[in-house]
């Protein structure tokens, strides 16, 4: 790396470097593309609703998963932090790095939430571990059509915090270590679809954020690239419609975090365009939450890190509370030849997410809430109804228990739309698992008239906002999906 | 403020402050509303079709500002840093502070920029000051119909780094201190229609960035509000039309910045919808140019920043390039009561800001780049073509020197589509002209085959981006507003 001192970067004075992966004209017969492929979200539909694929069975899918997971042989053993290989605490700063000065850190960030209407009221104030990972991966998902119909490639994948070791996930999962070495050869299968992608054949390409209660200001792109070409298919992989992967989404801890924010970045259908409130209006009350929220957050030295204590095996929160950063050793069958040591976050106890959900006028609205988290790169995103794990608040008194908790704690079946149990992303978060539900709201008063920092939005419209950064954070995409997932059991099996 | 523990807000425990502006249901008599108002892009083509006013004539409103700038008497003179009033330099950092907490500080900022393809190619770095003002302001204009025509509240400001100290500026210019003071009284007129707007009214509201070469991640929030009420009109400002505007924009240094923002982010028509690359495919290469790069931003003391030097007057770069940090001192008249004093950037030379364009297969595209700026929230956002001073580059060998930069400077009258010197915010820049052009790109190679890092899209494809914040820069959003200016012009004189 050259360092030397140049101009502010408004005036750059050097050519970037990289090729610009969009097709340029050539000898000035330029045609000109349709701005909007309206095709393209039909052809999404044709699959979503499509509930045999020409590949692999559905109910085939379980057995291939468990098929796999046994010739893994996938071990996962929690170990002392002085066992870990490779990652050390950092003398200075007592952050956890890893020796090679990749992958990520274990570092501590102090954060004040100034909440008020404007900022300028009362305010609270935390510290705690985060993870800091300042590298744009990339999340893809290869498709291609069979029959007529588009499938998804997706990879019986192992990843250590994952409850069961292995779900179904992405075609690609890399850092960008991973990928940049896609030049001199990788160990990333199928990266090249998605590395410098062909631009006609992007279906959505977009930097999503990750959970900003554990990770530092986390980006990851996430992509879904059709192909033409034959690809060859490692034993890891399968082609799946999106109307398989619905009826795999009503299962527990099958579908991976990363598979699912990428489902719910799609491009969608909305026939009907209308919605309680208009686009602009949403993105108004969105401009109006962000503007009156007020974060300021400072990384500190982990060892610096106020309420929480570190011993030989966690480091963990004074009351027991949120989470600890734990190791784990990994080890795979002779075949996988996979051993490695690395820290992870351990959040404590169930989580529950969920969406309330009514039918206004005949279109099926959920109730978002402007949350901010400490390491979102900017203020506030949506958020699901309830988003809590309701041991951290246990020890607080009925009125400050999160809202709409108990109204989904207390639902009857009749009145519980989806739910199933997922887990967080199993590469640095170990059993980070949580209930998503979507709940019928019924009559409760919030149907009508829901409190300050919360409005009603349609599928549709958290669909829009997907194909942009920032806005839907990682526990809404993932309930996002899951509602893709309820209309699309719907229409397959009429 | 209070402080206190609380946990990671994923799970917040208490709600939110203020209220949603957003209508609610009332006795479950829900109508939906279209998500996308067309009829008002339709509404805002007219008001820019119509070049003659309900109020003032166009041709009248250079000699009104005239004389509002005659009837303010404003004196705005240069003064050494320790004759400033409520303004220091802190103690332990050099920053610039006010006495009250309030206002921005000039701190300073270190900047290392990774280039190459993902970021992990050659390397530049730097260090300089920077303004920050960590909250978010309004800039609102009121609009309103008069003979069935929306016109726009635009009133004559002063701001003391103006060229000419007064402009046509938004409605409302506020800060949160100004805003937040609404409830008790406040100095800034009309401020109730965007302070918690009615949501059928707003035409658009969004977050948008400011000089990344400046300041450290400052955001405004671009507002325009329509209202049916009758609306006492100060002497200061006076209803005009889009068309009138853009006839104004064709005026050096009439049009504030302020007003060309907030003008960038109206809604418009997309009648033809086809570009050279779709939307997918223009965010697509837009994220990749955002994981490409790697911009690690860390604040400083002002007093530590290297290649800077501090005198009486000014804080100037060592090699005098770039801007110089200096104090002004601001009267007005006796009536005005205006007096006060302030430090301001002022940048060295008249900057170069021009989109290239042509047009393909009939439809008109501009050059758009993908520029990293220090002070920028997430590394790029689209840019100009050219965004330069030429002085800052003289020192550099013609291989060195921006792309685009001689190509614009040496267009022939026949090929400059738009030209008009403008000045960047006056209550933080003094004197801050540039040269904005539109030049057609003509037989140059870029035409059909643009470097690494340009794309050619659509002035309505930026005009969809800056529906959202972060995308489309302030320099670029003020030739969108001027290439808005060229077709309204064109279509009003039909």
């Amino acid at each position: 790396m050259t360092l030397r001192h140049s101009p502010p970067p408004a005036e750059p004075d050097a050519p970037p470097h990289g090729t610009s992966p969009v097709a340029v004209l050539e000898g000035g017969a330029a045609t000109l593309r349709p701005r909007h492929h309206r095709e393209l979200a039909a052809r999404l539909a044709l699959s979503a609703a499509t509930t045999e694929g020409a590949h692999m069975r559905t109910e085939d899918v379980q057995p291939w998963l468990e098929e796999r997971r046994a010739a893994g042989d996938f071990h996962v053993d929690r170990i002392a932090f002085d066992e870990l290989d490779q990652w050390r605490f950092e003398e200075t700063t007592g952050n956890v790095v890893h020796r090679s000065g990749r992958f990520f850190t274990v570092e501590g960030m102090d954060v004040v939430e100034r909440d008020g209407p404007y900022g300028d009221g009362p305010s609270r104030r935390w510290q705690q571990p985060v993870i800091r990972q300042p590298e744009v991966g990339i999340l893809g998902i290869l498709a291609k059509e069979f029959d007529g119909v588009l499938h998804f490639l997706m990879q019986a994948k192992m990843e250590p915090g994952n409850p069961n070791v292995l779900q179904l996930s992405p075609t690609v999962q890399a850092t960008r270590s991973n990928y940049t070495r896609a030049h001199r050869g990788t160990d990333v299968k199928l990266i090249d679809h998605f590395f410098q992608p062909d631009p006609d054949r992007v279906v959505v390409d977009v930097l999503q954020s990750e959970q900003g209660s554990w990770f530092y200001r986390k980006t990851n792109r996430n992509m879904c690239v059709e192909t033409v070409e034959e690809v060859e298919v490692p034993e890891d992989y399968c082609w799946l419609t999106l109307g398989q992967i619905a009826d795999l989404l009503h299962a527990d801890e099958t579908v991976n975090m990363n598979a699912r924010t990428v489902l719910s970045c799609l491009p969608t259908e909305d026939p009907d365009g209308r919605a309680l409130h208009s686009d602009t209006q949403l993105l108004s009350w969105f401009t109006g939450e962000r503007s009156r929220h007020d974060i300021q957050v400072r990384r500190l030295p982990l060892a610096s890190v106020e309420g929480w204590k570190q011993g030989a095996e966690t480091i963990e929160h004074e009351e027991g509370r949120y989470f600890r950063v734990v190791a784990v050793a990994v080890r795979g069958s002779n075949r996988e030849r996979v051993s490695w040591t690395q820290p992870l976050i351990e959040p404590v106890g169930l989580g529950v997410t969920a969406f309330l959900t009514r039918e206004i006028a005949g279109v099926r609205h959920v109730l978002v809430r402007a949350v901010a988290e400490g390491g979102f790169l900017d203020t506030v995103e949506f958020a699901p109804t309830v988003q809590a794990t309701p041991g951290n608040h246990a020890h607080l008194p009925a009125a400050d228990q999160p809202l709409f908790l108990d109204h989904v704690l207390d639902a009857p079946d009749s009145r519980v739309l989806y739910r199933a149990v997922h887990s967080e992303e199993g590469g640095r978060f170990l059993n980070a698992r949580s209930r998503y539900l979507v709940v019928d709201a019924g009559e409760h008063p919030a149907a009508l008239d829901p409190p300050p920092g919360f409005l009603w939005a349609t599928p549709a419209q958290l669909s829009t906002l997907t194909g942009h950064g920032h806005y839907v954070n990682v526990e809404a995409r993932t309930l996002l999906a899951c509602l893709h997932a309820m209309a699309a059991g719907t229409r397959g099996r009429k």
